[in-house]
């Protein structure tokens, strides 16, 4: 696993963090807590990573629950701006779930790494911190039950359960970042593409 | 997050490890894997759990990673078990589809610690355990996507990537380890109800 390798699209990794010693910091903390877990992660070991003493990571980030909390941050920011942006499109009610899963799934597929460290410590958030996230992916959860409520009210789609279809579809395109395997036989693109397909099945859509 | 409540249907979980004291500290290698991570748990903090000394955990388990290797083998054994049961009934391949999907996504729910840890430690396996867990892994995948292959053969099934939507059913099921709240408002069974319904979408079964 390395996040070297994860770019989203960008020439560089977590480009929107400056300056740039912060956002080496970030990057060598993704690969830290992706190998050993957080708890197991000191700030000595993300500093020496990084190629720079603990004094000096310390003038960015205060904590290494810092670290995580900016990496949880930007990692659920960036979703949920691919979910709304997805929304926001003209186009029926089965246009924009496509496109919301396509961009959403390959999001999850290329960044796979920063996404499992993203999903598997949240528990290690500051309660404070796990407040402001909790409220993000309700946010999240919100617009991909706006979009199949609109279907259904479109008579477009068939789901009985909207709030369980809703949790089974972003559950799916999370899952995307436990199992991808960037050697493997499907790129992002293609895992999207086949996700939005069976999405579309799971709500029913009329072909 | 606690296995105390994680019965399984047994009265006991981990019923089948034995002794007592080999079963007690396997209850306390998952909650203490699951709370802070496998490589931040010490064999010391397991036996502390399990009211025992470092010395009587010795006695049962050489290593941490031979605790991690018992839980991630029993996981995989029994969902495994659970899938070949659902895909030996009789019955049409919805049928068997439908009754693996309901009996893994309740085990899931019920077991969500120990499937978490299961899932999230697999690279903490030594070599030897991991290329048996993955086998195990590739068997659990042939079940289902034999199922698939059966009710796409019969015409009752319409799937135009089988591999990939294996991978997908699995995962979907999987991942409810990851989300599962015992304190939530779906029971384990209800959720295998909805998934069921949701499998049986992705695969265009005729209704």
């Amino acid at each position: 696993m390395s996040t070297a390798e994860e770019t989203d699209g960008d020439s560089t990794p977590w480009g929107e963090v400056t300056p740039e010693a912060a956002r080496r910091l970030l990057v060598a903390a993704v690969e830290a807590f992706a190998e050993r877990g957080y708890h197991a992660t000191t700030t000595r070991d993300i500093a020496g990573r990084a190629g720079m003493s603990p004094a000096a990571l310390y003038i960015h980030y205060k904590t290494k629950e810092e670290l995580l909390h900016r990496i949880s941050r930007i990692g659920h920011d960036r979703a949920l701006l691919l979910l709304e942006t997805a929304a926001g499109r003209d186009g029926t009610a089965a246009e924009r779930l496509a496109d919301a899963v396509r961009s959403f799934v390959s999001w999850h597929a290329e960044r796979h790494t920063t996404a499992r460290v993203v999903q598997y410590e949240l528990e290690a958030l500051g309660d404070e911190h796990r407040v402001e996230i909790v409220a993000l992916r309700r946010r999240t959860d919100a617009v991909v039950r706006r979009i199949i409520g609109d279907g259904v009210r479109a008579g477009e789609f068939d789901v009985p359960d909207v709030p369980g279809t809703t949790l089974a579809v972003l559950s799916l395109c999370i899952d995307v970042a436990r199992w991808f395997n960037a050697q493997g036989s499907r790129t992002p693109e293609e895992v999207g593409t086949l996700y939005a397909d069976l999405v579309l099945r799971m709500v029913g859509a009329r072909k």
